[in-house]
């Protein structure tokens, strides 16, 4: 088993972050998105949307979308839970997960996404949509800062994948000058305490 | 228990093809999209988001996002399976059905929220994004033709959620003009088959 990731780019942080919640340790292989080995075919064999991570399991299979990968780990190693731990929690925190990545992270990737010189040439670019996403992003950011005044964590009161998909998506706003309000306290609190564990670091 | 929904809008028709699949019936509430009733205070108290579907259970608790639905009534029901029947196979699915929301659903949907005369005013819309949703939803439909040569279904050859995500995006794709070319015969017929089904009706 392998994990095909580019440690520069957020979603492959996401697999690192959650594997390193579950403490589980994997190869990894470097496919440096900023010289374009993920355009290129024999990369585009394995995942046709061209973007990593994508794991390679022992059976040959590739398996690509960053939350698909965690979903793997979490079957293959249940504790700690990070998606949920019944039923019905588990739907509540894929409510959560889904909200963080179109929101947050789907956001501040969309400002960079369409404004970066990175990808000039590389995707067709809305300067006019990287806006709107920028707007849609400080909002957000405004309303999680509400929602986090009752609870510890994004999903409740246990940390999970929602955690991770936010702190991922809020720190690749700095690409694009995004960030948290001083003024967003509850907000704040959250950032510090999920960015202190030793799985940001991954 | 009951599901707020919009009969004319694309994601609750998930969650309705889904229960039919299943055979689970849910009373549902219509939440209008076209008078705004999601726009308003109470509907927002609810979800956030200001989106539909949303499930509200029987203790009160409100879920939203439609896969999430999907899988708490794939829990409650597990056959016929629509997620997945083991670790890897449930990753796969949800790989796939990621592939058909983001590069299908999210493209017929992305083109159509901002170029219609519906969300004109409703939410800050960029036509030149919307013209790059068009032009990449339309390649994607080339891509997937070109995938469903060796197998019937989009995740394999059982009928799974990655199907509904499908069917849906493509249909969507009528309000802007988006849709298969008769050439792609593999597309077509698989989506001939899938809509043939009595849960496409839902």
């Amino acid at each position: 088993m392998k994990l095909l990731e580019f440690n520069q780019a957020p979603n492959p942080r996401r697999v690192r972050v959650f594997l390193a919640e579950k403490g589980i340790e994997v190869p990894t292989v470097q496919v440096n998105l900023a010289s374009g080995d993920n355009r290129k075919p024999e990369f585009l064999a394995i995942n046709p949307m061209g973007g990593v991570p994508v794991l390679e399991l022992d059976d040959g299979t590739y398996l690509a979308e960053s939350v698909a990968i965690c979903r793997y780990f979490e079957a293959q190693k249940p504790e700690p839970p990070l998606m949920g731990v019944d039923a019905q929690d588990r739907a509540v925190v894929e409510m959560w997960n889904r909200r963080m990545e179109f929101e947050i992270l789907g956001m501040t990737a969309g400002a960079f996404r369409n404004t970066s010189e990175f990808f000039k040439g590389r995707i067709p670019q809305s300067p006019e949509y990287g806006a709107i996403c920028r707007t849609a992003a400080l909002k957000r950011l405004e309303w999680l800062d509400k929602e986090l005044a009752n609870r510890e964590f994004i999903a409740g009161n246990r940390y999970s994948i929602a955690d991770i998909t936010a702190l991922i998506g809020i720190d690749f706003g700095r690409t694009t000058g995004i960030k948290i309000d001083p003024a967003q306290k509850n907000l704040k609190r959250w950032h510090d305490a999920v960015s202190s564990r030793p799985s940001a670091k991954a």
